[in-house]
């Protein structure tokens, strides 16, 4: 049987291309005693990956090592086990990596409910989901009738900040870069307003929606949008910072936030990455469900066939070119059940 | 009876210079019924007295009025009283503006003991006390042990900041721009190290001292010093941003801070403006009081001749040639209790 991965061949310097990456084609051996082996379903792509790419060593997880399969989450099926824990059909999720197969330890990878579709996986009960949750409710501590703020708006994790926003009561405005992107954050999601960073005046915007300032203010693109939202802070504001895409390419952003807004507006500006809160994700997975179930949550998939596919697909999240969370379909999950 | 005060006559745009203020020279009217007459003996000269003759509206304080007396903090003694609470030879502390005598109504100034020297008020128990007190052990929640950074060290409020955290127990670092200022801190001040931003290698300098990072960085200043601590900050340290004199001029830093430190290093930055906290200052000058008779705590002031010398002065914070708390004499205490 043979098994088709990914491997960091070198490190990019700005954006990432081909020669970063080498597919590789081998011979998968008999699986081994307590192992279960995982047939991956789909791999999700997140901004965070071009950070575990570099050789950073101040990013909350250590570089991807040189020749190793590429790390991302994912989600699979057990095809075959010879452990206790984990049986033939499980779902299961985690750090997959980009890769057809792996063979897995027990609770190396989390087993979840086949009872929502495995798209739900990726678009919500995942790492965005998880980011978009915990960064409003837990490091915004947002109120009913605030008015809240998201950039990157129409991404995986800014289209749930924003509709869970508005779950909880809040005045939301998305900024995103596409008209299609804003019509769908206003048509679709239920944000109340959305601002086209192309083409629209974003302080004009924002001064309009709130002209007494955002309250709560969700960053994941920094640049332009991030220097706007700093001028139109409400005194005592909250930023959340849980992603900057706008330079994770080593882009020079095209403005300089001013800073001394922060003293100014007596602002609390919040740092945090999910991965430092695993053991928080099943009560927010509760709570994203319950919102799902009520109707409060949509969420789209962009989703990129075939695994050699992956390296370029990433350089969509950088450029907006994605719509909705962006996966990559390694197998279908008949092919899976099928083994 | 005559007085002098320097009244704001035009906006500047860049550095203050002469024409932004007029001298005027005029009779004082007589003592009007339930008013005090206060002798001003200091005015001190603060940071952010440039924000409050530009003419934002969204600073902390609204913009002093075109032809009003220049708005400053000062200390006086009251010469005669009319009012019940005030009583000739009171010390008094608060917005006295820059003139040698106003007339006060009761509670417009606060009455403070005359059992330290009155200096003590400009260097410790004002504004620049307050605010480095509240700033590093409110904001900045320091425990023992921790490493803090302080930028604007030889500052009026950094060098107190430095202070209170070796009394706190903490190793301190301190950012100044002359050798001179570097050497105060660490022979005088007891700060265990200090940089010249404009000599030494912020990096090098900050990563000998603090491999492990900085827990709680102290901002005074903004630009090239500000992007070095975010380089050099723990996770989950804290930066307590309490101005930006670098850019309070309009000069363009020269260096764009990295903000995705804050995502990496899940940092809190929390900016604050010590007007929003007058009612704390009872316990916090209580605590200084302490500090200072238990010897842990220095000052010195770089005091400016005459009233007309104080706009050339105030640009004296913005190119760091000020030496200690920057304040004018007005008049000698001698001078105001022989009235």
């Amino acid at each position: 049987m043979q098994n088709k991965r990914i491997l960091l061949s070198s490190r990019p310097s700005g954006r990432l291309d081909d020669t970063n990456f080498e597919l590789r084609t081998e011979a998968l051996p008999a699986l081994a005693d307590g192992k279960a082996r995982v047939r991956v379903v789909y791999v999700s792509l997140d901004p965070a990956m071009r950070g575990w790419v570099s050789s950073a060593t101040n990013s909350y997880l250590p570089p991807v090592p040189l020749g190793d399969t590429m790390r991302s989450l994912g989600i699979g099926i057990v095809t075959q086990s010879c452990c206790e824990g984990l049986a033939a059909g499980d779902w299961v999720t985690g750090f997959t990596g980009w890769t057809e197969y792996l063979d897995v330890d027990e609770g190396q990878l989390t087993i979840v409910p086949s009872t929502v579709p495995m798209e739900a996986y990726m678009g919500v009960f995942g790492l965005a989901g998880a980011t978009a949750y915990h960064g409003l409710v837990k490091v915004g501590k947002p109120k009913a009738g605030e008015t809240l703020c998201v950039t990157g708006a129409a991404g995986s994790v800014g289209s749930l900040v924003g509709q869970i926003g508005k779950a909880l009561g809040m005045r939301v405005i998305g900024i995103a870069g596409t008209q299609e992107k804003c019509d769908w954050l206003v048509k679709d999601l239920g944000f109340d307003a959305a601002l086209n960073y192309k083409t629209d005046d974003l302080d004009a915007g924002l001064q309009a929606f709130a002209p007494d300032g955002i309250d709560v203010h969700f960053e994941n693109v920094g640049g332009r949008p991030f220097a706007a939202a700093l001028r139109n802070m409400k005194a005592f504001g909250r930023i959340v910072m849980c992603g900057f895409i706008s330079v994770y390419n080593g882009d020079k952003t095209e403005e300089v936030p001013d800073m001394t807004a922060v003293v100014r507006r007596r602002l609390t500006v919040k740092g945090f990455v999910m991965t430092d809160h695993f053991e928080t994700y099943p009560e927010i997975f509760k709570a994203l469900g319950d919102l799902l179930q009520r109707g409060q949550l949509k969420y789209r998939l962009d989703v990129v066939d075939d695994l050699e596919n992956a390296p370029a697909a990433l350089n969509k999240l950088f450029d907006g070119s994605n719509k909705g969370k962006l996966v990559v379909k390694v197998s279908g999950p008949e092919a899976a059940r099928a083994m």
